[in-house]
């Protein structure tokens, strides 16, 4: 081969500015149109560009700047996404390239345009998503391709595998260490940290690290948050589960599962579940925590995330299967998803329920109670802590005597220290406009509206629900209030009320 | 019910400033993290905003900004794409609120999760996404479940319909008006300007309208814009056919499907065919053009778009009904679709091919010509400007005595003049390794060689291709040129040729 042109490379040095701009997880970089490097390589707004200095390398989104007072002349601008991942002085010398073309790409269209991923296609389809090499719209694709049930079980185990592989794995030096998932949908259906408090209470080890919300308007990372400190380092977390045998932990600051942290942000913003992803995601993130046994609520009910019987199977199936394929053994009980659970829908007010149950209160909402009683008593059964059929009655005990409060407060002081929930600074409160029995709760839409009243990322927002099914109401009775933190949250909340006044339905 | 907060909108006023910084088609707008309007409505960074004026009202997606410097308190950036649509000067008067819950999206999801889309809802998505209400993740997903073979027959006509009446229609006040159209993934297969001269200087009507690029390195349009100017206005095009019968323009100047338009940027990031989509593309296309018939090119072979002839009828029935339910008469001709036409590919490349045909060059391109004067002749067939059987004596005639050529340079006179092609400052010669017979081209190879030299967006840039199937070489015979417009351009395409030196294949 004889070439015309000098094939050696010619970089053009570039100084680093932060430029302070938030572009949430798309690392940006900002360069001068008149610029020598992208005259030379031809680069287009919106292109993808590779970063080099000596420590790090970063494939960033590039937005051409036309404006001569943003940038100085062989400046290079960062967003602070783009500056987080580099982790290089301002001042600095970087080089900009094309990137090399991604190659997990060819793997994602294949699987759009319908074809099966292999282990290694998703493998390196996770590897460079964690890499940072996908661009919004590639997690987007990504997300699309395997949403619904568009994912096979030889292909959710196989991106349970990815997922595992790629982050963190805990070793707790135990052969029998539990955990509980709810698959969700079910508003204030928050049972997990009385769950966790019963079983470490008994002896149990729980290393509980939970997921912030993905389209729900609270997770119970989002609901602990209001209480304790969830972001924990890998060094307290295990500090907190060696004395106290469980933790309530966000899972994404100790990176057990980093794709699945970056899937689940831009699954939250394009507001789409994947079956196959969710059960990926939760697996790969409790064999990652260490887990050997782990026990899945699944609420069924007409407006529950799983709808009838027959998909609460499918998925059971899903799950227990993966869970074999990679030596989890996972049992599953399906729940009444009929109705929200206990009296608040987001992350502070479901906060305020747990307490009440915790702490025995008169008011304590008691189908919250319950379903956490059920399910710490077959957790503590699967773990050997109570003989078959004796797991209720002991779970009950240890609630009621007090102490599993004690050992939920131990637990928040270990990871920084209790503290009350939040309250909301503007509530709006809806009455019955008839009088009649509750004979149906709309949960998408309650979850709707806690969203729009802003959260989960508002901690205090959400809604307190009144009700219940077959509850018999007056005129002018309270069905529910809204709660937010700005007027505009809570305009927007009731203006969607007011259109979707079914979402409680009294009969006459 | 009874409001604790006064639900009174409290809009805060904003001043704008155009930031200069181009984000591509997706507009964005900058806020001070710590502004009052960010507090209170409490929008977090990548939130969908909504900004009104008096006159117009456009949806962004907002990036915060910590850096003090950047914005004044009060102020509102906006980058070039949200300047434009918002169309207000500098200083001028706006409010920022959360945008209504887009509706389309809930039937996109509706389609992600394996439903099928019908009329109305096809329409409403279009319509959202014209109204630039779709953020580019929005953009992917719908790329996505369209993608492949996703869509079926009734979702492709409720899609074209909707593309169809979302533009501008054009009315000929003519019975019969020919277009065609090739489905590409043929580099150098650029019939179009020889066909359209042609058929118009037999008396024809051909008001060609062309697209870029989607993912090939030139659509007919990038060709064209090499000899002249092809974004003309609605005006200007009818007044260009209204003299010369047709003219050779881009498509999306003159907003005939403003949607499509959208869909191909983000289809191009995203390297993904649909073939739903092509066929609504360049269906709603035709009929907005006006046209009442329309003859489409498929060229078929193993590394051509359509590589199959099962996939090609599957296509040409598509086409054919398609075409059929909205009042569009079809005619598919399969062509051989093994190795690349002409000796260019790339804008700049091919048109010089086009010149030398149109111009009866010694050295012109025989299969190019030979492929015209086929699609010509059926055409003027179709059109009644030539009784069965005889279309292609006349087109050949037509093209050999002159008569296209000058019709050429007509209407390349109307559109503001003729041009030379530009060509590249860098090349690269590629010669034979080896002496023998060449057995097999790869027209994907050599179209990603093509777009890697930085075709479509470098005009001149692309490749020169000295063989043909058949042909036999010597070793050291110049088997290609790689043509570039910047040295990081030309590095690149040499490297991926380096690794993928069997894309021409020679056996001894």
């Amino acid at each position: 081969m004889t070439a015309v042109f000098d094939t050696e490379k010619q970089p053009f040095p570039l100084v680093i500015r932060s430029l302070g701009i938030d572009t949430h997880q798309e690392p940006t970089v900002y360069l001068r149109r008149n610029s020598h490097v992208c005259r030379a390589e031809g680069f287009t707004t919106a292109s993808r560009v590779q970063i080099d200095n000596e420590h790090s390398r970063i494939i960033a989104t590039l937005h051409i700047v036309d404006n001569e007072t943003l940038l100085a002349p062989g400046e290079i601008g960062l967003s602070n996404s783009a500056a987080k991942a580099l982790n290089a002085p301002d001042g600095s010398i970087v080089h900009v390239c094309h990137p090399k073309p991604i190659r997990s790409l060819s793997h994602l269209r294949h699987k759009v345009y319908g074809h099966r991923l292999n282990d290694a296609q998703m493998k390196s389809i996770i590897q460079d998503i964690i890499a940072g090499l996908y661009a919004d719209v590639h997690l987007a694709t990504f997300i699309t391709a395997c949403a619904g049930d568009n994912l096979n079980q030889d292909e959710i185990i196989c991106l349970t595998r990815a997922m595992l592989e790629a982050g963190e794995n805990l070793d707790w030096q135990q052969s029998l260490v539990v955990d509980k998932h709810c698959v969700g949908g079910l508003p204030g259906n928050r049972t997990t940290p009385i769950v966790v408090s019963i079983v470490t209470a008994c002896g149990g080890i729980m290393p509980k690290t939970s997921s912030r919300a993905i389209t729900s308007p609270a997770g119970t990372a989002d609901t602990m948050s209001t209480m304790t400190d969830v972001e924990l380092d890998l060094d307290v977390l295990k500090q907190v589960v060696n004395q106290e045998g469980g933790c309530l932990a966000w899972g994404g600051s100790v990176h057990l599962s980093p794709a699945d942290d970056i899937l689940i942000r831009a699954e939250r913003e394009l507001d789409l579940d994947s079956e196959g992803q969710m059960v990926a995601s939760v697996l790969s993130k409790k064999i990652a925590a260490g887990s050997s046994h782990v026990l899945i609520d699944i609420p069924v009910g007409p407006t529950a995330k799983v709808r009838s019987d027959e998909a609460a199977n499918l998925l059971s199936r899903l799950l227990i299967n993966t869970g074999a394929a990679l030596g989890l053994k996972v049992e599953v009980i399906c729940t009444d998803g009929t109705q929200p659970v206990g009296h608040g829908i987001g992350p502070a007010l479901e906060a305020v329920d747990i307490i009440k149950v915790l702490k025995n209160d008169i008011d304590a909402p008691q189908d919250l109670k319950e379903r956490a009683l059920l399910l710490a008593g077959k957790i503590l059964e699967m773990a050997g802590l109570a003989p078959a059929g004796e797991g209720w009655g002991k779970a009950c005990k240890t609630l009621e005597n007090g102490t599993a409060w004690q050992k939920f407060h131990r637990i928040c002081n270990m990871q920084g220290g209790f503290k009350q929930p939040p309250t909301a600074h503007y509530q709006y409160s809806w009455s019955s406009e008839t009088s009649g029995k509750v004979t149906e709760i709309d949960n998408r839409h309650l979850a709707k509206l806690a969203k729009l009243a802003g959260a989960p990322e508002d901690l205090a927002a959400g809604v307190t629900l009144d009700v219940k099914l077959g509850h018999t109401v007056l005129q002018g009775d309270t069905l529910l209030m809204i709660h937010a933190e700005s007027p505009g949250a809570l305009n927007y909340a009731i203006e969607f009320l007011q259109d979707h006044k079914d979402m409680i339905r009294i009969q006459a």
